[in-house]
């Protein structure tokens, strides 16, 4: 059956160029990066010349950019270092981040390593940044602001270059989940002034299993994971070295068709509006579908019926993959945080489409026809 | 130029087996496993279609294997939760474990959350049992027994069945880091009584980034990396399916040909201490050579001059892969810890020499040659 993915939120299919770029590591080139013979230093030029590709496409040194293994650990990692290493006593953030910093921050919290404040949100899914302001004018202790730059489940887009000013005016440490909109934006981190910044390299047609935390230099953090000496004693443990290769390939490759992908991909998103729109009553579009937010993602309520609550079964065994809020949490019961987070009293049915510029136009209104039929 | 790699305790080349059952997961099979649509579900179903082959293989639950994205990792997350979550206040160990271990331990008690005790080590290198059961007789706080399966620079093999059993004899927590002896030996966990055990796959011709902690049933153990559920909510991040699938690959290739396995790669081990003993006049072999150690490593220690302590690296310009210690810390000053550790007063070269199934007596006989013109 052919299929029609439009979940690229969740995860992307791995560009077939990246998976070229890999395979040297997984078969001639095999040597551990920390030898210092042939074979490790062929693999040590490529961790290092990955590490120089990222830093330079976001504006920054190549020791900024520490490689882990996903997104989730890098937000681990930058917001347990804000605590241990940096003196935080105090976290900022919001309800509908994604779980990697909620967890984390209330795991912290229940360990009594910190207080914690949650930011208002405005009616459609923002930060309410004069309330962000109020808790950091009122914070009398050291403390971490940890947002993200755009959410997974509504796509709304926070200003992190405003946020960024505030945290240094309020003497802040600033860390940003960026998952969803690192080489999905063009990010430069010399006008947006965050501590830590968070990406996974499977958002952007990379490989599963491999991420990168920016630290800004200077900062005195230690490791999670201790062990070896590897990325300049940040991160123990043998590299990932195809797995870095494919993150900065698939960064380089998303950055050079950057303008035409943000162009064709908002017009699929504007499109699916129009005509679900046109086809659907009573439909609503969770968060912000304008200029401030994702151009991959848009979700959708629609009216609880017995119909709309199979709906996303439905369309998968049409062959249409979409979620109901993030992957990571589509096994938990009680439904989307991010959601409830945003709108406490309603109760509609969110369907998650998030898309790639492998996505077309017919696949939209095939999508749409079959859930004008199935609802 | 041709090139002899003798370092596969460093790392080893992927087996190309491995790499074709990866493959799918790179391409058609993309799905993040927590998506409940098919292309999830083909993800999901080959992780813990992976997870079973591994739980067989060491007798063990599917439940008590977790993937983490490395060994360090794995060591890690044992000994952070049998401090934070199993109210061990002491950590027995070893001054010559791998550093994933060692700097893992020396970080909790920098903290104040344990006491630390090192077993003495026997004149060869081996722990000194009658000392271990003298210290967990004499710890009145609940402890952490942390010692490898076999050292990764000399290759000396603990009773790990029997340290084990003094573990629960004073119910001690054991944690053993087997990355060097997962898949190179039989490991049947109904037999040896060790709590968690840590494993990485690209030891034994696996991919890198990919490994397993082992955790036994019921303890009540929470994660290091936090965020979604995955991994029964042991370990928080998308998982690296390529990774994981490459995992049990290797793992079941290496049990199917592993009695063959041992015998050549041991005979290929006999064979260099006999050539190296007879062409190279007072050199000396660190660690026990016999039974009890790791049939795939050989340290050697060199008469030092000018020549030895060049050695290495002209070995390399003639395209011959060996290390002098582990990779792990071939970038530190100071030399090996764990050389140290055993033979404090000695001052000899080391050079580990460490084999796989694909390293054949020609490769030997022009190794030795090549030494014997160098020195």
């Amino acid at each position: 059956m052919e299929r029609i993915y439009f979940d690229n939120a969740a995860t992307t299919s791995l560009d077939p160029e990246v998976l070229k770029a890999m395979m040297p590591y997984y078969t001639e080139h095999f040597g551990n990066p920390s030898s210092i013979y042939s074979y490790g230093r062929e693999a040590r030029m490529a961790i290092e010349a990955a590490r120089k590709t990222v830093a330079n496409l976001l504006h920054v040194k190549p020791g900024e950019i520490t490689f882990t293994s996903c997104g989730t650990e890098s937000s681990n990692l930058a917001i347990n270092a804000a605590i241990r290493d940096l003196g935080c006593t105090h976290i900022i953030t919001s309800t509908i981040e994604h779980h990697a910093t909620l967890h984390t921050v209330q795991f912290l919290h229940s360990m009594g390593l910190c207080e914690v404040s949650y930011v208002n949100l405005t009616h459609d899914g923002h930060i309410d940044v004069v309330h962000l302001e109020d808790l950091l004018k009122s914070s009398h202790q050291k403390t971490l602001v940890t947002l993200m730059h755009a959410n997974n489940e509504v796509g709304n887009l926070s200003d992190i270059v405003y946020i960024g000013e505030l945290c240094e005016r309020y003497d802040a440490i600033f860390h940003s989940d960026t998952v969803q909109t690192l080489a999905h934006f063009l990010l430069d981190l010399q006008e947006v002034k965050v501590h830590f910044m968070s990406g996974s390299a499977h958002k952007f047609h990379g490989p599963k299993g491999s991420g990168i935390l920016f630290a800004r230099q200077g900062l005195p953090i230690k490791p999670i994971l201790h062990g070896g000496s590897q990325e300049r004693n940040m991160r123990a443990g043998t590299e990932n070295v195809a797995g870095i290769v494919g993150f900065a390939k698939a960064f380089e490759l998303n950055m050079q068709s950057h303008h035409e992908d943000v162009v064709y991909i908002r017009s699929l998103k504007n499109y699916v509006i129009e005509k679900l729109t046109a086809a659907i009553p009573d439909i609503i579009f969770h968060g912000d579908i304008g200029e401030r937010s994702l151009y991959t993602v848009l979700n959708v309520g629609f009216p609880v019926n017995d119909r709309s609550e199979m709906l996303s079964i439905n369309l998968d065994i049409a062959g249409i993959c979409v979620s109901g809020g993030s992957a990571c949490n589509s096994g938990a019961q009680g439904g989307s945080h991010v959601i409830k987070g945003i709108y406490p009293h309603e109760s509609k049915v969110p369907i998650r489409f998030s898309f790639s510029k492998h996505n077309t136009f017919e696949e939209i209104d095939k999508v749409v026809l079959k859930i004008s039929e199935l609802l």
